[in-house]
């Protein structure tokens, strides 16, 4: 029976759980003094070609989100996202709570952010000063909470438009190797013109593991305080760090994103000429949604596949994930149930 | 050379990493609700004599004081703790962030708070509402911030004058194991009267593992939105539980708290009788408070040894730390350097 | 020349100034221990027909709904308000700032809510705890945000499904006069089934005066924690009750507010069928939300006259606001220039 | 019968009633873009001696001072202030809602600061980072909480100290027309090297009316933003500036501090050698602090004379303030029945 609920039901892949045990001898500092996290900042550095880039080790996607968010603006400022972001809608206030801030959620086909709704937004509430929270950063997430992947002049056009209007832009990349995969292009080609990236481990293979990546270097001051303060800095760091370096090293992170995207084309693939079938989203990464007719989905769920209904894409809509774990035979036998 | 500097410089216990291992297999529902988590839970209320008991696992003991306190105030009511506690001094804010109250520094010897001091102020707060924060939770450290122990009957005490004036009472027991293994009682006794437990693994073994264990029922309403805000629900929560089921299972919590309070005798036998050496609190768990000549400190320091000199206990004092991970050797040649 | 820029930019009415007048003598209690603050409970009591309500004098009307919602939600829970209404746009994000929680805001015609929106948004939340923050309370704006008035039977309504669902109901009644006015109907009515009120003076002949009446009993426990953590609890409390005591004394509040909407009753009349005038919303309270000629506009600006170009209501629309202190003079010498 | 509970039980000065009838007249702009508040800028420049000054009206001494210090720190950052100052003990955990930061309570005799207790702190906190909430601003109460003044060159030792350690200076003043009339010297010295001032007025003649005055332009910036997401923008501004205007003419504010001064004084004078008598503190200001025996405490109440038992200062210790109000009849009636 397959799984196609979250990539966050997969389990660890091999290599990091080897980098967790190598890490395993003799004490060493805590709290990221550590030989392990000091190498993970040049291994950061190189694959974002961002010399200047300092990388803290946390815990959690919705944490590491909040505290980029939180190094980015004060309480009186708002945070620009899409309205169905994972920062607006699944962090039950996360976001709010770390920064003091307000989300505005913005429309945009597929949960891609536009210039004009951004245009429009700024244009409205900058005259009405300090009545309205001021805007001071673009939250784009990479890929995005609906599968979908921004082209990267679709991010410069962005990034550019931030720029412009002294506004930040923090990348929530909780699927950010999904993304790389599905672009084909280098790491610093997309996070070219981010200030903070949030990098996501936990979804692609590691246990728990995240960083938050401080692009911009004006913003790495004061960093280690709201690290500390939320409750995210590993006291035993190396094992936060060991996990993230073993995704690194050779690129893992970008062939276990390749995988997952590839299981869910030949999911959609499978899936796409059946009856009653509908695609909702273009499937640019390892998520699908869709609709399904309510007998396939029940004869599914009822054979013990597992994924979800997906209400706010409407009554027959449904969710599929797929993860490095993710098996040929996982989608083979799915289809065969359909 | 041996480690002084911190329990949390320590490796993994090998038993937890087995545990890691063993869990590493298979799609497992995310956010806690996986068979590991659920063991846990049975396992926390044997442990802890309470068949109420909800164990919510979580990454980091900063957050986990935090959450507890969080549950159990409002942001006009304080916490009454020890003016050295470390969620007064060493979290950065992290309580005060959580919870939105404020903490109430009290004195007493040793780090322990005594009724005395609780009652003075609660006499001078209450007829003064609602201009000061309204006394709603006691905090008490097990072990303490400087290496005590509170006996049972002074645990008793604070817990009988707790519920007598409506206060909850919250337990850090980031060193819980050191004090249950220093008291010889069963875990029940120390958290008799505890409504909320901070149940530390890190520092005792675990790579990053912790655990909110809620013994008052009444407080498990909503524990869960609190615990996902702060960024403290780990999405692959199998993996922390299966830390703490390591360190709960036969016991060996209390084996590796037993090992490093013995670890710690021996340091302090074998220093108390020298020349210039003056021990500033008694040694009752895995911590020594002491002064040392300078000369002899800076001879340790110089052939590699790791402590802290400790300024807030006056500019000779120097705090050493033992672990699990301590062995007889380390002790041995730390004091043949002295 | 007129000023329909806002119902604030208007005097005190004589009445409240004489009240602050009478009320300046000898000595009192301060923090809302004298005796004008007392008498205030009585006239709230008789004029809501709620006779366990306690009204808490504040200073400001941004503040007192903060204060509301704060005492009905904790952090991890929601607001749900209609997306233009004031708290969601125009408090710099206060009520986030004061409850620690989230507003969802809401579309319907007219600013005004409806069962349906918000049923959608509790059906899409409750499943998925503790991602989202809760639905615990009903936000309305009466009257409206856009000048229009919720009839008692659609509020019926509302207060009942939000009773059905466990969610407490605000009424920001910044303007409640107007809508009352415009009813025709008992005070009381309009406030059946509301938990808290924000009831406003300042728009309405006030200098600075508002209050949170809490209807519902229940809420009255802790309130003065909130009223004073937040800054809004008066010292001098006796010259804000004066001031409410003054609108409320022979239903001044209502003859006030009874005034506006005639003029900007009159206003529609004079301006509904010029050529290139569209109205936007029906003038139902002392608000007029419209389009006008460009030409138009400018020459009533050239000429002196204030009113706010509205662009959130579409490029070339307009808001005119009456007050207590809008003569039909204001109202001829504004339409002559038209 | 006297009553000498509370400078804030006294009434409104009538010289600042008649500047709010003189005020009451017309549509004027909301929001401080009216020309009474534009005057008060020019006045508050003159009195202080500083050009650049900016006044933010504020209704209430609580949210005064926690707006400058919100202005001065990060959340992570703390606060400098005397363990007994308002902003620690009486504002309800106002300073931390509106921070996010952590105050700091120091020692030092009559409630003042020294530079010798700021030190030590430092000290300990500095190696500590991130640990430790880091001190950014130190806040002074002139004059103290327990009616004594820092002499000019005790301000300038620890404004000194203050900016060679790059630390903020934040002054409450709500009862600094009493500290200026004690010292007998020009207000521009009182606030030399202070950042923000919480000038008070409700405790010395006014209504509800405070300012925020950001003498450090570099603070100017975002305080509005800060301003109006705390609930203290006042729509009808005018009515707040006019009543800090007229206590500023001509030096009204210091012709009652002085007043209330006197009328201390010839408390202290009348007391001091009856026996069973004995000062607490050094009468400097507005305050005195004394022991009395409890049989002439209670014959005074008993005789509807109106003080607090100050129990922080001991069990027999009493409060008594006096204000512009106080009348030499008030003084001599308390003391014939003392």
């Amino acid at each position: 029976m397959a799984n196609f609920a979250s990539d966050n039901t997969a389990p660890v892949h091999p290599k990091v759980m080897q980098a967790l045990i190598d890490a395993n001898s003799g004490n060493v500092p805590a709290y990221g003094h550590d030989p392990i996290t000091e190498k993970l900042q040049e291994t950061v550095r190189m694959t974002f070609g961002a010399p200047q880039a300092r990388a803290f080790p946390v815990f959690n996607g919705s944490a590491c989100n909040g505290l980029a968010l939180a190094r980015m603006i004060r309480p009186y400022e708002s945070i620009l996202a899409h309205r169905q972001s994972h920062i607006n809608n699944d962090e039950c206030g996360l976001p709010e709570f770390f920064t003091g801030g307000k989300i505005i959620g913005l429309e945009g086909d597929h949960a891609k952010l536009t210039i004009a709704s951004i245009g429009d937004l700024i244009e409205t509430t900058l005259g009405h000063a300090p009545h309205t929270s001021r805007p001071k950063v673009i939250s784009l997430t990479q890929s995005t909470e609906l599968g979908t992947v921004y082209a990267l002049d679709e991010l410069n056009a962005l990034t550019a438009f931030a720029k412009a209007h002294g506004l930040y832009v923090h990348m929530d990349g909780a699927r950010l190797a999904n993304a790389v995969a599905s672009l084909g292009c280098a790491p610093a080609d997309v996070v070219a013109g981010v200030d903070i990236l949030s990098f996501g481990g936990t979804k692609n293979g590691a246990m728990l593991a995240e960083a938050a990546i401080i692009l911009n270097p004006d913003l790495i001051e004061d960093f280690a305080y709201i690290h500390k303060r939320a409750g995210q800095l590993p006291s035993k760091a190396r094992y936060v760090s060991a996990q993230l370096q073993a995704l690194l090293d050779n690129d893992l992170w970008l062939d276990l994103g390749r995988h997952a995207n590839a299981m869910a084309s030949a999911l959609r693939e499978g899936l796409i000429d059946r009856a009653g079938v509908g695609l909702l989203h273009p499937v640019e990464a390892n998520e699908l949604f869709l609709t399904l007719p309510k007998a396939t989905a029940d004869r599914l769920f009822a054979r013990g596949h597992r994924f979800y209904n997906w209400p706010a894409e409407g009554p027959d809509a449904y969710r599929l994930v797929t993860s490095f774990a993710t098996s040929e035979d996982d989608v083979k036998i799915f289809l065969d149930d359909c």
